[in-house]
């Protein structure tokens, strides 16, 4: 069974304060400590309650489980600084988007006596910083965790906890496979949006409906942490594009074949209904 | 100054449903008359207050405003047999996402006497159908009119009224125009919401995040009124489909150049927070 007594967050924006939000409330540890090179990120973290107080990250010893929650860029450099000062047997994690590099590169790098397990909670919002966080932001969504060979099986174990105990589902991948996948329904989804909203004429955009919206809030997510991102996964995100190339290539030619137009857009509906168990209706209607 | 006793809705879906609680809320009309070949949806639709009652699409001579609310590959049959029976001067318009066609088909066949204005309320929801329905769908888009030189100015004048009473945005264009931009905004970002949606293989799809979601929304529109929409706007749609291949392949090129990544990124997220004047944060964060 998990025993943590006191987490420590590293960067305490938008996942990190959304992760101390859920942690106190559902009183998954005694205490949370807020580590942040921005001493305004950490008061707005502190009056949000989702620390209990704050921490230099030099001084780690108390620190059962250490999650570096900075941008990707920042993750390896964090977390062997964090590792430095944390006691042998201690749990190490990071939320990156991006898993093989990092998880690699921290295999290699930590000391072996901190335990880590790369994570990757899917969630998030149109919100930004410790402002936007919330208790519920990470509830119902995959909770992506990446062993390897190298990872300890009780400290794998416990992660899978915490995330179901945060209302999140675990999901096992090798980092490899995490980074192809989620160039699929992650960094290719956000590159396309970019591309859709840097595409449309000037005069178009204020003709938008509620569709273009969607993809427009997809599309306005910070651009250097997806800077961070494409440099984190540019191999699997070639591949993804070219895959989505295809598909796109595919709808283009059915534009003069309804039949095949018919079938290519009944799959997406099915797929996208999949999505939505528990919707009453489904599908979308007229989104605009 | 608009004068409508009587508006008829043929077509209760979820845009003439929703068009028909925002007329009744709002007391813009004495009587909203619900007409469609699904009695069941006519019933949902009087239930939830969209219609005051049911009417024949043969016998229009009491309506004031007649709008078809078909899906489009249906809307130039069903305003020429409704405008068969309306009186001299009633107005007609439609709810069409695609409108050069049909309104210069209309343009040609409809009786002189029945003023006609093409239109294009830019609203809708993930729902279906008059159950779906909501009188607040409409308010704060775009009501997109295509008047042409057969326009009637009163008449559209009155469609610029009611878009207003009804807490919408009147937007002049011509049907050509039209169908360029809304092929960018709406046409083309569903396309690719469909690619997207399509290329992720089936084991990514549980690993979603609530970004993707966003997109499978957009892509879970239902198939058959979009063959139509393809089917009415395909040339706009292939045009703007080649406006977002050059802004996918600069976006890729810049995956190994990031001060032109940054760049793509950075305009993207400007013109996604212009979208969202009144929101706080302003651009997404870790959408995943």
């Amino acid at each position: 069974v998990l025993q943590i007594r006191t987490v420590g967050i590293v960067g305490v924006g938008l996942i990190g304060a959304s992760l101390g939000m859920a942690l106190r409330e559902r009183r998954l540890a005694e205490r949370v400590i807020g580590i942040d090179v921005d001493p305004q990120a950490l008061e707005i973290a502190r009056q949000r309650g989702a620390i209990d107080g704050t921490g230099n990250i030099e001084q780690s010893d108390e620190i059962d489980l250490m999650v570096i929650a900075v941008p990707p860029g920042a993750v390896v450099e964090t977390a062997v600084r964090a590792a430095a000062g944390m006691r042998a047997g201690s749990l190490l994690t990071d939320v990156a988007s991006t898993k093989a590099a990092i998880v690699h590169e921290l295999d290699e790098r930590l000391p072996p006596a901190v335990r880590y397990v790369g994570g990757h909670p899917m969630a998030g919002s149109a919100g930004r910083g410790a402002a936007a966080a919330d208790a519920g932001l990470l509830t119902g969504h995959p909770f992506l965790l990446t062993p390897t060979d190298q990872t300890d099986p009780t400290a794998l174990q416990g992660m899978r906890e915490l995330a179901e105990r945060l209302g999140m589902h675990p999901v096992l991948l090798t980092p490899e496979d995490h980074d192809e996948l989620v160039a699929q329904v992650s960094h290719v989804p956000y590159l396309v949006a970019v591309a859709a909203v840097n595409a449309a004429a000037a005069d178009a955009l204020p003709l938008h409906g509620p569709a273009f919206a969607d993809v427009a809030r997809v599309a306005g997510s910070p651009a250097e942490l997806w800077v961070e991102i494409c440099r984190g996964n540019r191999a699997a995100i070639t591949r993804a594009l070219a895959g989505f190339r295809r598909e796109l290539d595919r709808l283009e030619h059915a534009l003069t074949d309804e039949t095949s137009l018919r079938a290519a857009l009944e799959s997406s509906g099915r797929r996208a209904r999949a999505l939505y168990p528990n919707e009453e209706s489904g599908t979308g209607q007229g989104m605009n």
